[in-house]
């Protein structure tokens, strides 16, 4: 059991996990379990609430995986298909006509969710078995039972994503950042010192839209952050080659690991 | 290998797939890999062209478990989310900036995807690595390869899905019919005296947006369909309890289940 609260790893694959369909290359065939990937989500449990970060295409079989047979809440980092296109699954947490889960994302991820599932949002479909979601736009601030969530602004190419800092009575927990290509100030700030971060780190070499591996290790040392656990991988991560490399306090998330604050 | 085609069941769930998030039935709970169903889709190879009908949220799943290295089109029978929310994993198959994948569907279905996936549609998008379309408006039969392919309309609650009857070199080979309550008359004359069907057949009681066991039972002998597979099951469906009593030349389909003709 946990004191504060139990983080699990759903997936920390990238936009379409790990193997790829259709790659040979050696760690999409590898049996290292640690090289098979789900899209990057988390699972949150304090001794309150449990709440996702995420839904992705994998949502339904990362449910099945970690026995998730009740959810609270969800939180959205942005609304890429990677992040949502498993939305529909939520329906298992709303089944009574009465239950409604809440769902937290910005604008931006709320016109995206509400444009893919126009009949969760229209009101008319609130029947059982049905998903029926009580929508919170995030504009700052805001809590779940007892986890205060401040929204992280992160630049991840031409989108402004969320990353999440979570907090209880007063304490800041960890920061969850799964897809960012630069942080902003503020959001240094709020994670400066932390205790836990969790970073993109999508590969050994540069990207685009996505922190690489030395970047994500270069932003968690100049922010003094004990420990840093990278995510959200692409093929080009091989577990086992890469992690001895990694400085003190830093390391590569795998599917299903877990962190008990 | 084949004569004519090759049909693989990708999946022979219904919308939340089998085991069901959170659920203690038997069924649930089953050993047997015939009790375990992702969401209905098939593969039909053959020697010219592959192609999937649907893409549900289990997409990269199934391209995974059948080794689906290439895909020359894809066509969906209708746009609720367990039948298209793997759409974006299609980018495997367009890599090159060069590729694109024809996609077919009614007009509802293409708004619904137009709507959840903008940035496929856009025309913005066309890079390496991006999912990129050719999108062909179902309007009356079509051609991909050597298939001709002849849409059956049915009801399936209150849209209009469309199943699909698929012929080559002037013969009807198979009808695929995942999701329905009502097959229209026109449908009927179409797949009569059929030597294979493959249809909805949700469980073995009624329910309102589909057929159940018996009605589809009743269907396929009215028919006078040499062989009927249903598929589209919910976890009311044990396969060896139900199987050994169902009418010669009925059966249940599995996940991974081939049938070449």
């Amino acid at each position: 059991m946990f004191n504060r609260a139990e983080i699990t790893f759903l997936g920390t694959g990238t936009s379409i996990g790990v193997p790829v369909i259709g790659c040979d290359c050696k760690v999409c065939n590898s049996d290292d379990p640690k090289n098979q990937r789900l899209r990057s989500s988390i699972l949150l449990r304090t001794h309150e609430v449990a709440l996702v970060v995420d839904t992705g295409p994998d949502f339904r079989q990362q449910c099945l995986r970690e026995g998730i047979r009740g959810l609270d809440a969800v939180i959205f980092t942005h609304g890429h298909s990677d992040h949502v296109m498993g939305f529909d699954d939520l329906r298992r947490f709303t089944v009574l006509e009465d239950e409604q889960i809440r769902i937290f994302g910005n604008r931006e991820t709320m016109q995206r969710l509400e444009k893919a599932y126009p009949y969760v949002f229209d009101g008319e479909n609130r029947y059982r078995g049905y998903l029926k979601v009580d929508p919170k736009l995030i504009e700052g601030s805001f809590s779940v039972g007892d986890l205060d969530v401040t929204p992280l602004p992160v630049s991840h190419g031409k989108v402004e994503t969320l990353g999440f800092l979570f907090s209880s009575r007063g304490e800041r927990l960890f920061a969850y950042i799964p897809d960012a290509k630069e942080l902003a100030g503020e959001t240094r700030d709020l994670i400066r010192d932390l205790e836990l971060l969790i970073l993109d780190g999508l590969q050994p070499k540069p990207h685009w839209t996505h922190l690489s591996i030395p970047e994500a290790i270069e932003i968690a040392q100049e922010l003094e952050v004990t420990q840093t656990w990278l995510t959200h991988f692409s093929c080009l991560v091989d577990h086992a080659a890469l992690e001895p490399g990694l400085p003190d306090g830093i390391g590569l998330a795998w599917d299903g690991m877990k962190i008990v604050l």
